[in-house]
């Protein structure tokens, strides 16, 4: 009798499926307030490591840290129109406090254009301030209908950045950096997910931009997940909010300004780009847990053993935990660790002992094969890389063979019921976007002829890639 | 004719003072909504330096890293009585959300004992289950009516630590651990902050606990500061929330359990400690930067050299900044790092370069003194140690000499007037602590007279600490 799966497979319900393993990898729970999630120590572990690799690249483009309050003034949503428009469906609004009714209402921030620009118009007097580039790892709050955990969440975690700058074409060099040498090389090499960069149409463009740049990936199924966005605002809160600088020429100036966020949504892609039916797979450069050195039996010399690895790899640079709960049965250890997707078990029985070796199971190219324990430290670092890559390449070689260029708006429509169409812009056109928006399928972002982000929506040979999204 | 000081002197006004200071070392500004607060770039540098060391600490001890809502149904709240009885009044409220009334109120959390324990109870099944070692970093909010930057904002980031135990004196043992080995390690250590560790009395114990463990400071007005508390819960929050556990003998038992905190307060409590008539003066180990290497003039030579000073002092290990920002005047730029308390500044002109020195100015010990460049790599790291080890023993010193000894009620008042006294807690006990809070004084702590911390108020020898408190 084969045993029944730990997972709903993939391919009978993907969504059911990506719920399992949220759920048994204990990655997170539901909150009791709607749409809001708690995040376990293993998910917040992935968290973790996403945010301290990314820090170090935001300040490595000479970003600071800073933080604003949760808090914000109703009125200040109002002040920028287009703003106040795309988010006042989705706000949380406090009406009482401290026991008393409040004067004037306060909105749970969304996102912390408004409230920001209140300080960088106080803080900015001079060209010499400029540019401000300030990033804060913060809390946000939007209402959500169809919540689904990481995804689409009431409350989420994220970094939010927020640039001034003197001229135009500073900010869009600053946006552009950040969706390139920010976001994708942080996505391509530490969470070895293939991103198509773009330009979104004006459609989908942030409440308040005048530019949205996004870098889109397609998930196990298909389906194409918005990984990370980077707007020019233009002008439009130093607007809203008289965030002027005095320039060299002695002349009041509106500073030019960007604002860019990447969440926790990032660890739902994880699941359902790399993720099997066995479970989630980590990248090797992001995982907490890139080994674990599994004791197979309550044995003396088996555990010792173990401890001895786990110290070695420990002291090789490797992050390890060391499995010697042998009060639970090996088996359902190694599916746990398998479901949670750490990259290398080292197993040791008593009969590894007797011979020097260890079982080293591969979680990502999968298969077991017996290795000698000598060789853990040299060869381990390796076989990680090399997984690590391989993650990289089974994304990006799924994006090319679902993705189908095509000439006609059902072409589209039905490329997007398995993968990703591609249409020329010029062809498609406002007019079809709306029309594929009523069949659930949207325009996910344009990009030029030699996969480069177009400059304007009507550059030539401006393509659009059209998908069905979470 | 005298300059005009920089700041208010802390002799003529200590509130005024800490105001000034906290505003022109560009640390934190007031935000729009009563009681919240910007931590600008400069503040929020010395945050995640606290952050990543505390962190440090609390997974050395076996505590994981989690992350609970923000939003708390109201009900959950009510089901600890003296719980809510506490945090009630400072409660603020959601009623509104995504364009409708809510059916049940949301609370934002004031603290996260409540939503934390519903989701042990789903966690913790059997006695393999325990200790549950949980911390989460978060911001939380409490409705202030005499809001002060940093020690009582309406919004404030934090830790706070969540345990679950399987018998009262583990879960005892580990209050005990957090308050000496992570937090006073911590503010000793890195802090340089001299700390008395008590108990709380009745009076002062957390909404909810059982015993209230705390780590106190002498503020450089003589007041005291609460800088960290650990509480023993024993099975408050597991019989509201049935945490239970199957115990070895298949009996199912509550759980014991701890939680703690320290909070963006302690930046605060930096100014107060540390802080003199010329602004800030950062310990050397918290310091995101701990040298700052100043070109005097605009001078093609000088700048060169400022910046291989600081190539090579980076290169070192330690955290610098270059200030070559020659157009503006190099006096002012001297009294900026002053007010930011960076602990050295090595400033370099034209002469420096002909003699092959610089002049070091030390911030914590004072003075200003040429010393070869060749030497600064050697002499630096050492500097800023002894200027650590300064500090704490400073801070150490004010503590000792402006605590007395008292026998009486009226004494005890007296002198709380200008730093702390020392009584008797079984001559003053909850009627005499009464009378003292009429006069606006405070037990801070209860410690033993060997200055260990009792384990039970009424410990034979048991002193009250009594002072005015922020």
């Amino acid at each position: 009798m084969a045993k029944a799966p730990v997972l709903t497979p993939q391919a009978d319900d993907f969504p059911r499926w990506y719920q399992d393993l949220i759920n048994k990898a204990e990655l997170a729970d539901n909150g009791p307030v709607r749409g809001t999630m708690v995040i376990r120590p293993y998910g917040y572990g992935l968290w973790e490591r996403m945010q301290s690799d990314m820090d170090a690249r935001i300040k490595a483009v000479g970003v600071q840290n800073a933080y604003f309050p949760l808090f914000i003034p109703q009125s200040y949503l109002t002040r920028e129109a287009e703003h106040v428009e795309g988010f006042a469906p989705e706000l949380a609004v406090v009406t009482h406090a401290g026991g008393k009714d409040l004067e004037e209402p306060i909105v749970v921030r969304p996102t912390s254009e408004t409230i920001i620009n209140e300080y960088f118009s106080k803080w900015v007097q001079s060209y010499r301030d400029l540019p401000l580039l300030i990033n804060q790892w913060a809390n946000v709050v939007r209402w959500e209908l169809r919540p689904r955990l990481f995804l689409r969440t009431t409350e989420f975690l994220w970094q939010e950045g927020h640039t001034a700058h003197a001229t135009q074409a500073d900010a869009q060099a600053f946006a552009a950096r950040i969706q390139r040498d920010v976001y994708a090389d942080f996505m391509e090499n530490v969470l070895a997910m293939d991103v198509v960069l773009g330009r979104k149409t004006v459609k989908e463009r942030f409440a308040g931009a005048i530019n949205t740049l996004t870098l889109e990936g397609m998930m196990g199924d298909g389906k194409a997940l918005q990984l990370g966005t980077s707007h020019e605002l233009g002008q439009n809160f130093a607007k809203a909010f008289q965030t002027q600088y005095l320039s060299k020429d002695g002349a009041q100036e509106f500073v030019w300004q960007t604002s860019w966020g990447s969440t926790t949504r990032m660890i739902g892609a994880l699941v359902m780009m790399h993720g099997d039916d066995n479970g989630l797979r980590v990248p090797p450069r992001l995982a907490h847990v890139q080994v674990v050195v599994l004791a197979i039996k309550d044995d003396e010399a088996v555990v010792a053993k173990v401890r001895e690895i786990g110290e070695k790899l420990t002291a090789a640079g490797l992050r390890v935990v060391v499995d010697d709960r042998t009060d639970t049965p090996f088996g359902r250890r190694a599916v746990d660790w398998e479901l949670k997707g750490v990259p290398l078990r080292v197993e040791v029985g008593p009969r590894d002992l007797e011979n020097g070796t260890a079982m080293l199971a591969r979680r990502i190219a999968g298969g077991k094969e017996p290795v000698a324990l000598e060789s853990l430290e040299t060869l381990l670092p390796k076989v990680l890389e090399e997984d690590q890559a391989r993650l990289l390449q089974e994304s990006r070689d799924r994006r090319i063979a679902r993705t189908v260029d095509v000439a006609t708006l059902d072409e589209a429509a039905e490329a997007a019921a398995t993968g990703w169409a591609r249409i020329p812009w010029a062809d498609l056109g406002p007019e079809g976007e709306a029309k594929l928006a009523e069949q659930g399928v949207s325009v996910r972002c344009l990009v030029a002829e030699d996969g480069s982000v177009p400059t304007a929506d009507d550059q030539p040979g401006t393509l659009a890639i059209v998908a069905r999204a979470y």
